[in-house]
């Protein structure tokens, strides 16, 4: 297996913490996102979406997005159970991982893509060049400071965003929080709980990737 | 179970296509999403994003979001499987389905939302009050037009989008071209392929749901 990653973007870092839960090493090849590698003819062949992660297998397939990446590592290295282990409780995962990816990942990449002056024109990911939209990069600013409130009322009563395991929707938030910082919003004041919690998950050493 | 469903919009239909695949006829509740049933203080308590598909379980706990509802249901009524078989068939069924979402499904959602005057500050579901940003629904339809063009390329040498065997992923794609075509966007003369397989998946029967 071969996984595609950049070092400073927020997507493939959600792979390098699960992969560092389960204290598993793979190798790993660094895409210059900065310079436009991931536009190039190489890296269209693995992803023609042209974003990271992508994770070759040992067959030649490629996979690409962040949800099927991690499904495929945990069939390999099961242990821990990052995707939850019961029925309910893997769609209880599933589920905050959609509302992270959603309300908070989602959220704070409008926010970030549509405003930042390096950005422009690249207001998505992908091969397509988008023009920036000032409004969205407020409506992300907002989105995201509801997405704080809205798992506060979750964490008020839970150690995790699924319940007592950490998983990998905490990753995906964590790492929304982690990027809103890039844009300067915070955890308000009025949500207590998604700041007790973010201190906690932050404070694992898979963070640090 | 309890399925909270309404009869005219995408997001649930993907449920009730995957159930009808199966054969599986659960409790429904038709949630009023026109005169805003869904912000009602007893649907709050189902789902506090106030949107559809929701399935309340037999313990009372709520599950909402497309696919973590799939997921539970797959593993009570795992035949046809809908999720994939092997590892490397999840993964790829799950990747599909998240591109399906992401530059199908929210694409088509961002042009309808932001240009439909009943959507007038509506233009995200949810219990938040978002304006309208109509180079958000120019944008949304472009998106839309490049997703056929994307997944074409995959449909001309596999018959449905995650291989040899339908799936949530088909379900999804096809949902968004249909929600398209609220928004007159068609597939494109350039993109022959998903012409052809979006003919074959609308002629089963669970299509008509």
């Amino acid at each position: 297996m071969k996984f595609f990653d950049c070092s400073t973007a927020p997507s493939p870092r959600r792979v390098r913490i699960f992969l560092a839960e389960k204290g598993v090493e793979i190798e790993t090849v660094q895409v210059d996102l900065r310079n436009g590698e991931q536009f190039s003819a190489d890296f269209q062949k693995i992803n023609p979406d042209c974003v990271v992660p992508a994770l070759q297998l040992d067959d030649g397939s490629c996979l690409s997005e962040v949800l099927p990446i991690c499904h495929f590592l945990e069939a390999r290295f099961p242990e821990p159970a990052l995707l939850g282990s019961t029925d309910i409780e893997r769609a209880q995962v599933l589920m905050w991982n959609v509302k992270a990816e959603q309300q908070g990942l989602l959220a704070a990449a409008e926010a970030f893509r549509n405003r930042t002056r390096g950005f422009k024109d690249r207001a998505m990911s992908g091969p397509v060049s988008y023009a920036q939209i000032p409004e969205l990069a407020e409506r992300g600013k907002e989105r995201l400071l509801q997405f704080y409130r809205r798992i506060d009322s979750q964490l008020a009563s839970s150690e995790y965003l699924a319940g007592t395991r950490y998983s990998i929707a905490d990753i995906s938030a964590m790492v929304a929080v982690d990027f809103g910082a890039w844009i300067k919003v915070d955890i308000p004041d009025d949500a207590p709980h998604t700041r007790r919690w973010y201190e906690q998950v932050s404070a694992r050493p898979s963070a640090a990737v």
